[in-house]
């Protein structure tokens, strides 16, 4: 019988490698989350931590089961109706890949390209929708994991909000590892994962959705088109007690735990640790010569950095892996092969996993000129 | 810190109980299945295994990842184009509860409704297509839980192949508990969850594929107008090596050990303990003076019964709950406090769990005579 049992360091922008007390939390007996009071109790104490991750005590959360991609799929399906102009504001791979999203609901999509090395500029946006602002609402990513771009989405937020137009965030790679206040930022819908910096294994989706927001889906003109994808089935299904479907209640247990480390840490050391860990890995990439890929706007939870020449990119993956049982990461679209990726975000975001990391690839690079 | 720890046995038509050793397979390290070529063996493993439940060597399996009711909306999402003629087969609450995924989707629906207390009927079907069936495809409910029915869908599925119609068989409930020939039976889609007789923890849904539905989903006219529910991102995965999201590797590795232990039991004897389970529990219901809600067709995974006249529902569940720490299921729709329902199935379908429960049911009844 096949056994999967792989022996490496999983330092990727995600997943990431998982705490030991969240895989134990993970396997503890479960109740039937469908019929057992306690269980939404249980639930909406979750949803009460993740706020705080969130920066909102007026959104309401919820947990979907599902991928991060799950999150924007669904917030894109809730929000789009036929005909509706969408803001696609993209500066790398998961920003452009929007549009796809919002296209097969019908949307109509403006993309607003800004360069790829550099973090978005409020000021610049704000030019730009001089020409045309009747959004229903725009997308952004919070960090394009491909290039590992943080973009400081809070002024632009406030921005959009201002010209009525409502956000989408994706800060699946972000939340927890950096500032989020979905609340002070005007934020209608911010979307994560479990499977990023709060360190669980991939499962969930985690959506903030503000009021401007249900108001939005609660005034279309055309039914939801999907029953998986659909928030509003969301709204009030701690009070009526009853979710769309059983909910994994073993994931969520999991989820509760690995919320719980962060809170004991704190999260603002939590992110001081993760901004630790972005210096120190782009100290030593210079160190070793590497080109970083950014300019600026370098993101606290991955750091991307292009193949040096003379390499070859999957090569120096697999030397890492097979040797030196590290995984780091390719990048991709137009960036794979040319670009690598150290993923420092959660309980990877730690001094040992990554300063092993950095000197093993000191090493693959040594090992590949040699041979 | 609010501590859910539920301390009650699970005797529910799914999620069960869930065996040490499957919730021990989840607390292990895992890769990242997005990068490691493993991951791609182990899920190709784990889809083989499938297969042997399924009654398949023909049909591809995939695992995506969501609770089950994501199966059913993935096969709507990807089958149904706008006014395509569609048949909902139904005798019960789940079967009746495929018209509005099909509605979302802009298809024809026609419901063919038979008697909720009885199996469907080939013959009564066959008549029923002389005076319409040029749909392009039908839905059918093997085992409806609400009601506790099972189908004999094997005549049904090849007499609807017959007739050129694809089906959408939702065994969520039934599979691995009783036989499912998918090939013999030509059918085209079949749905299963995670949590109901493999026994792993809810989060899963599990989907065989024919190269006949393959066909049509690929000689559709329209997109797919979803991300999340679009099987056509499934067909080549592990060749290309590229799923439409990360996968939730853990739960995998979960429902992977559930699998083996059902086959280091045998698939057959499987199926026979389920049987006996049903039949020890009829029989017990049938002693204490309690009604069966249906004439036949008699689940092996859930069996259903009248609430006894003089009692609350509501009440049985809960004193069953907090006085002999079991939790069985009231129903849904129309027969909800008019039903209640054991589960019997996978990890639940074994004698000291059914009898405890029967036993306990039956002091239940007796102590609310008293008070």
């Amino acid at each position: 019988m096949y056994i999967y049992k792989p022996d490496y360091l999983v330092m990727t922008a995600g997943p990431t490698m998982v705490s030991g007390n969240v895989l134990q939390a993970r396997a503890k007996a479960f109740g039937n989350p469908d019929l057992d009071p306690d269980f939404f109790t249980f639930y909406q104490s979750v949803c009460d931590k993740l706020k705080i991750f969130f920066g909102t005590e007026k959104a309401q959360m919820i947990i979907m089961n599902g991928e991060g991609m799950l999150a924007l799929d669904a917030a894109c399906a809730s929000l789009t109706e036929k005909g509706d102009e969408v803001l696609v504001i993209s500066n790398g791979v998961f920003g452009e890949g929007f549009k796809d999203l919002i296209l097969q609901y019908g949307g109509n999509v403006t993309i607003y390209e800004s360069d790829w090395k550099s973090g978005l500029s409020a000021s610049k946006l704000e030019e730009f929708l001089k020409s045309k602002s009747n959004f229903k609402f725009a997308t952004i990513v919070h960090c394009d994991t491909p290039s590992g771009v943080l973009n400081d989405i809070g002024p632009i937020c406030n921005l959009l909000k201002s010209k009525g137009i409502l956000t989408v965030v994706d800060t699946v790679a972000a939340v927890g590892g950096t500032e989020l206040k979905v609340d002070e930022w005007n934020i209608d819908i911010a979307l994560g994962g479990s499977q990023k910096v709060f360190s669980a294994p991939s499962g969930l989706s985690l959506l903030s959705i503000s009021d401007d927001a249900w108001d939005a889906i609660e005034n279309r003109t055309t039914p939801i088109p999907s029953f998986y994808c659909n928030l509003s089935y969301w709204k009030n299904c701690v009070e009526e007690m009853l979710f769309p479907y059983t909910m994994p209640a073993s994931d969520i247990m999991g989820l509760n735990a690995a919320l719980g480390n962060l809170l004991s840490e704190r999260p603002n050391r939590v992110i001081e640790r993760h901004e630790e860990m972005r210096d120190y890995t782009i100290e030593r990439l210079k160190d070793m010569g590497i080109e970083l890929y950014l300019n600026d706007s370098f993101s606290p939870t991955v750091t991307a950095f292009l193949v040096p020449e003379g390499y070859d990119a999957q090569e120096i993956i697999n030397h890492m892996k097979n040797k030196y049982k590290i995984l780091i990461a390719n990048s991709y679209g137009p960036l794979k092969n040319k670009v690598l990726r150290i993923g420092h975000m959660g309980e990877n975001a730690r001094f040992d996993r990554v300063m092993f990391t950095l000197d093993n690839l000191e090493k693959t690079l040594c090992d590949l000129k040699r041979g």
